[in-house]
């Protein structure tokens, strides 16, 4: 409980403050922030805003009980950013809607703010402004402003017959986290490495960024619903299939952690959502330019685009079959 | 009840659909919308961004049962827009985050986007983007992004000593719709011109962007928490305080409507909140550049800023007293 009651002022206030300092100079964004019915942002000349929003909602994103208040700010904030990374973007600042129960404007508060501001100075994203308000559940709208040098965003839309579609990192790992939390009893622990990366995601800004400055990828998104979800919607958009080889298909590194719960680490990769790697399609002649690895994340290829709209997937048996996307929908799925 | 069962893509769809056919060019603010991670903006140059967003949650900001889905469609961008206003500037598009009970995304959702499209075209801010995701409650939180020739913007903190406080148009009329509402049986009608302000809030864009091309505000806020509360924080940010005369704040035009309904009509104005009137303070040097009213609505000085920091309210039988903020706050409040 707060020690004394709060208002929208104050607690607008310790927002404010909570972000106060900071490694780098916020104001290189943000004209003015938190504080006036607006903020002020100084766009680049010769860039593109990338405007992007995302809900986090006790219930549909996040259980109250089961996340420490700071992976909440944490997870709130990078999951947006992975949108500007998508993009090949650069974030610049954040507008941060809050919606709390009254027993939620002291402690856990503060430590929200502790992982919110953690993630802010980590990918330099300051905070411009927002709103706040009170329920009786925990509600979170974060929208950030990012740039990108104009008429270079990557698009769901580029993918061309014949490219090759990579990601990055391993896939699958934040859904066997997500399911073995809620197994669990009580908070979950920042120190399970199998749990860590449903937590704490990393948006891979430094990698779309690094795609886009060098030209290699005709299509983009990221990863948040689950490959088979996602892959969906970048083909739609580029009116192209896909054949995958599931073999090549990079998934947990600890396969018998999954077994051991039950989940066959192929379908966590195939269909788990939360993993916020980036899903990029690259043209044959440019395939060489690619690494194996970029700040230590891998970048597979791990199948081809196709004319054919469909997508495949060749089985590790040599059989191949339609695959279908099953993967997150708040419509459709529930925490 | 929706005839299919609805996906994440399928209402994504709908609401993009909705807001194809434009009588203006939506691509002149927008280079991407709908359809890909993030949206793209292109800003003006010599401009600078303007960004607000604005929570509109159900049983905190409206009621389900009370407010037709059109209503809930245009106050949600009214509301936001109002901040831009505040501003002087001019909006350029918005993203919408919606969450929905599945019960919502057939007709209630057509009707919602009516009343959206509506407000989106009137005050010409095209839809860039957006989140859905399901949930028990209607929970909506809008992003407008706006524009302001760079260094024009009207801050709350510019109000100076000696300057004359203006408000527009008339106080206290959203706030006795919204009683008389609370009050009353069923769904809000639209031809009650008692509710109509409450229900359907028009923002002062045209009188914001005036004031700033004029450059005849020193500060300017919108009145959205009540006149008591909002120039409490506008004196605040500019470290000066205020004196009203009562006799001369605006109010609502049917005194006896609300004396019907125990309100008095001056407690109505300095308290009631969601009026979306513009509050700006103009040097006396400037004064007579002021018109009397502007596109309909009146332009009245009320008082003058001092030096001293309390709220003063000259009353009509000749008393100061001060006043205390009673507005809208939402960790006070209760709709």
């Amino acid at each position: 409980m707060p020690l004394k009651r709060q208002n929208e002022d104050s607690i607008l206030r310790k927002i404010s403050d909570s972000f106060r300092s900071s490694p780098w100079d916020p104001r290189q964004s943000v004209a003015l922030a938190i504080g006036d019915d607006s903020a002020l942002f100084r766009p680049k000349p010769g860039y593109e805003s990338i405007l992007t929003c995302d809900w986090f909602l006790e219930g549909t994103h996040f259980l109250r009980e089961k996340y420490p208040p700071d992976v909440v700010g944490w997870k709130c904030l990078a999951r947006a950013l992975s949108d500007v990374a998508a993009m090949g973007g650069t974030p610049r600042c954040f507008l941060l809607s809050l919606a709390l129960p009254e027993t939620h404007t002291g402690r856990w508060l503060d430590l929200f703010l502790g992982g919110l501001g953690r993630a802010s100075r980590k990918f330099r994203c300051a905070l411009a402004g927002g709103d706040t308000t009170r329920q009786n559940k925990i509600l979170i709208n974060v929208t950030v402003v990012g740039e990108v040098p104009a008429g270079h965003a990557v698009l769901r839309s580029g993918a061309r017959t014949g490219d090759f579609v990579y990601v990055s990192g391993r896939l699958g790992e934040a859904e066997l986290g997500l399911r073995i939390l809620q197994r669990s009893e009580g908070a979950a622990s920042n120190r399970n490495s199998v749990t860590r990366k449903h937590l704490y995601p990393e948006p891979r800004l430094a990698l779309g960024q690094w795609l886009v400055k060098k030209g290699l990828a005709t299509a983009m998104m990221d990863l948040s619903d689950g490959l088979s979800s996602d892959l969906s919607r970048l083909c739609a958009a580029s009116v192209v299939g896909a054949l995958l080889e599931s073999a090549k298909i990079p998934r947990i590194r600890t396969p018998d952690v999954a077994r051991k719960h039950g989940h066959d680490p192929l379908q966590l990769a195939l269909h788990g959502g939360d993993d916020y790697e980036l899903l990029f399609t690259v043209p044959p002649r440019k395939v060489k330019l690619i690494s194996k690895s970029f700040r230590g994340a891998n970048l597979t290829a791990i199948g081809r685009i196709t004319r054919e709209r469909e997508l495949l997937l060749l089985e590790e048996n040599g059989r191949v079959t339609p695959f279908k996307r099953r993967g997150w929908d708040p419509f459709r799925n529930k925490l």
